[in-house]
C-alpha cells in the first residue's frame, strides 16, 4: 500500500491523488494502486519553521508516517515540496522506500536542459531543497525575483489554499511567462498548489512547466510497479 | 479524523475528496477536516456478490473500517452507493458515527419532490438500498429501463472506471434527459462514477441532478462541524 503524508494543503493532496490515478495503467478498479492518504492539515507551518523559527512540523510528520506504516504502507510519498526540508528526518529509521519529490521532478526534466527556473515557496527556496538534490547535475536554477514572488507567487499559493484556484492561475501565469522569456528551458512548479492554479485556467504555459505533483505521482507509479 | 472507506472506484474516491474540500468552509489549510482515506480497490466485486452470488466484500470492508478506526477515525463515510448494501454489517459494533449515503442524498432532494429518478448500478437497484432508506418519505422512484441501463448506464460507469470520463458523460447524458422528460423532478446520480461522467462534459443537466458524492461530502462536513 502506498502511504501518502498529505494535507499540506488538502487540495494539493487531492490533486496528487487524481494524478496518481491518471498515471496508473489500469482499466479496472482492481488494477489501481492501493493507497492510504493521511490528509491532516493540522501540521505546524513549514514556512513558519524555516523562515521564522517556529515550531518544527517534524513530530507531526513522523506521527503521520508512523500511522501509515502501522496501517501497512510499504511505500511512502509526500506531495509537499517545502516539507521535504525534513526528508532526512523522515527516512531516518523508516523501513520502506520514500519517494523524494525532487528526484521525481529530475526524471521529468528535458534531457540536457541546463537553465531551469523553480517557482516555489520562499521556504523551499531558502532551505535549498532543490539545489541540494540537483547539485550534481550541472543545472543552473533561476528563481523569481522578490517583487515577483511577493506580487504573484505567494498570492497564487494563498489563493489556491483558500479555494480560489482560477485567481491563483491568473496571478501566476505572467510570472511563469517572464521566467521563460528570461531563458528558462522549463519552469518547475515546485509547490504543489501551483499546478492546481495553472490547470484551473488551462494555461497554455503548462507544456513549458514540470508539475512536481504529477512528477511525484508518476514516480510513485513506477516505484510501485517495480517493487 | 474522518475515515473514508474508498477505492470503489479510486476515481470516485478522489472526486469525493475534492468535493469534501470544496464543501468545507475554510480559508486556510488548518481549517480543513483531517481525513484518512483508505483507497484500496482490491475488494471483491459488489455487483458480483449481489447479482451473481460471488464472494462478499464485507470482510474487506470491515478490515478497511477497522484499519481506519485503529488509526484514529472518529467519523466514517464510504463513497460507493452499492457498498451500502453492507451498511448494517459495517455499523454493527462500530464505535463512531457512519454517514449513510442515502441519508445524505435525502437531505439534497427538493422539498416536496415526489417523483425522483435514480440512476445506479443494477446491484444497487436490486438490493433496494435507496427504496429501503427512503421508504417513509412517500417518494416514487423511477429507474432507467433495462435497455437504457445496458446501452447507457453501465457503459458510462465502465468508461469512468477505465478513465474515459468524457465518453462516460456522452453515454449518460441522454439517459438523464429521458428520465427528466418522463417526469422526474430530479435524477439522483446514485453511483459515484456517474457525477464524474456528467462533470467531465460540463453537462447542463447537472443542475437537475442530485450528486450522491457531493451529497455525502456535504453531509460529512455537517457531521464533522456538529460533532
Amino acid at each position: 500500500m502506498l502511504g501518502v503524508i498529505g494535507g499540506m494543503g488538502p487540495l494539493a493532496t487531492a490533486d496528487f491523488f487524481r494524478k496518481l490515478i491518471d498515471a496508473t495503467p489500469a482499466a479496472t478498479d482492481e488494477e489501481h494502486i492501493p493507497v492510504l492518504i493521511h490528509s491532516v492539515p493540522q501540521v505546524p507551518s513549514r514556512p513558519g519553521a524555516i523562515l521564522r523559527g517556529g515550531a518544527s512540523p517534524l513530530p507531526a510528520l513522523l506521527a503521520a508516517r508512523d500511522r501509515l506504516l502501522a496501517a501497512g504502507a510499504t511505500l511512502l510519498a509526500m506531495p509537499c515540496n517545502t516539507a521535504h526540508h525534513w526528508y532526512a528526518g523522515l527516512v531516518d529509521g523508516c523501513p520502506v522506500p520514500f519517494v523524494h519529490i525532487v528526484d521525481a521532478v529530475a526524471e521529468r526534466l528535458p534531457a540536457g536542459a541546463r537553465d531551469i527556473a523553480v517557482v516555489a515557496t520562499r521556504a523551499t527556496l531558502q532551505s535549498r531543497v532543490f539545489e541540494a538534490r540537483l547539485a550534481d547535475r550541472g543545472i543552473r536554477l533561476a528563481v523569481p525575483d522578490d517583487a515577483t514572488y511577493d506580487r504573484a507567487v505567494q498570492p497564487a499559493i494563498d489563493a489556491v489554499k483558500r479555494g480560489a484556484t482560477r485567481e491563483g492561475g491568473r496571478l501566476l501565469e505572467p510570472a511563469i511567462a517572464a521566467l521563460l522569456d528570461e531563458g528558462a528551458a522549463v519552469v518547475v512548479l515546485a509547490c504543489t498548489e501551483l499546478p492546481i492554479a495553472l490547470d484551473s485556467i488551462e494555461s497554455t504555459l503548462r507544456d513549458r512547466c514540470v508539475d512536481s505533483t504529477d512528477a511525484l505521482a508518476r514516480a510513485c507509479v513506477r516505484a510501485w510497479m517495480s517493487r
